[in-house]
């Protein structure tokens, strides 16, 4: 037998439990005493660490996103540009080949579940879009890189168009696609609508 | 009272009001009797229609993509290829920027809740996928006419970039993202990234 989880370990493996089923079953696979049931823990135990369905959603959506902003921080830190100019794939590009498979999948199923309930939950909503704000600054510091001459009012839109593009794919990867084989190959589309977008705007 | 409809009639109806439930309630929302309650028609008229769940919601993907495709062909059929040369917005431009309102947004909506349950539903799976090869050709000629000198290949992959970006800030669309105030912005960046990926893989 293990020895009981303190207060905080025990709610991040109900949420991680409840990221499964999200991934499995859809947000109506997600109850109280279905993660206690999955979870292995005596019914009631979810309840009494979170009161309500939205509150154990919330609490998910925090989950999700402090596991997908310590893994952006982490690819996204001391390294190189990439794509055009580097010989390795970026941390960027090769943390997104990751979100087809494995854990990572299984988190991205259960970002779009939650992202597609948060238009009926404000406060799961306010939960998800209090990330959105640390996503693109990382992004933004992506392209920065990549930038010829550093333009931050250019580079906020450039990262639009990134995480939009990324979001995409995840979304197609979570469906099954496979369209993009390699982190070298997304770095290029990446690097291409960086300075697409560039392009297009200078021109303007 | 209007008259009794015909067999197609009626479950094209069926179907737009299952489209209203996956929009409003998600996945769950939608059951035969849900359908029936919500189309005021009687009990059990849904599953005469449709026998399973599964058969119900693959109706509903064909119904969707079948609209889908509808405003698609009209967007982009006898259109000037716009952006960085056309005064007027492009179809295209036009037609993402209307899927953020009205019973666009609503269809937009249900296509992520069915792109999420299908995951779940390999029939579901195939109806929807049946249609992404029509929606690609699409884009693909919309490509083709931003091209200068005219690349199949490379169009291919312009287009897979432009419908990843699309689908990202439809999907952004759905959770209330407006950051796009314009199709004339839109276009600016459909070009961007179709210039952009045409020189990044012309360089290599």
């Amino acid at each position: 037998m293990r020895r009981k989880p303190n207060p905080d370990q025990r709610r991040r493996e109900l949420c991680d439990t409840a990221i499964r089923l999200l991934a499995d079953d859809g947000v109506k696979g997600v109850s109280h005493l279905k993660v206690d049931r999955k979870a292995g823990v005596p019914d009631g135990t979810t309840s009494f660490y979170f009161r309500t369905r939205s509150a154990l959603l919330q609490a998910v959506a925090v989950r999700v996103s402090e596991l997908d902003l310590k893994d952006l921080i982490a690819a996204t830190r001391a390294q190189t540009p990439a794509g055009l100019t580097a010989d390795e794939p970026s941390g960027l590009a090769t943390l997104v080949m990751r979100t087809a498979t494995g854990a990572r999948l299984i988190r991205t199923k259960a970002r779009y579940e939650l992202a597609l309930q948060a238009g009926r939950d404000p406060l799961l909503d306010e939960a998800l879009r209090s990330y959105g704000d640390r996503f693109r600054a990382l992004i933004v510091d992506v392209v920065l890189r990549l930038q010829d001459k550093p333009d931050r009012a250019l580079a906020d839109r450039q990262a639009y168009v990134v995480m939009m593009f990324i979001s995409g794919v995840m979304q197609a990867f979570a469906s099954g696609d496979r369209s993009i084989r390699s982190a070298a190959e997304l770095d290029a589309l990446i690097s291409g609508i960086v300075a697409g977008v560039g392009s297009s705007f200078a021109l303007r």
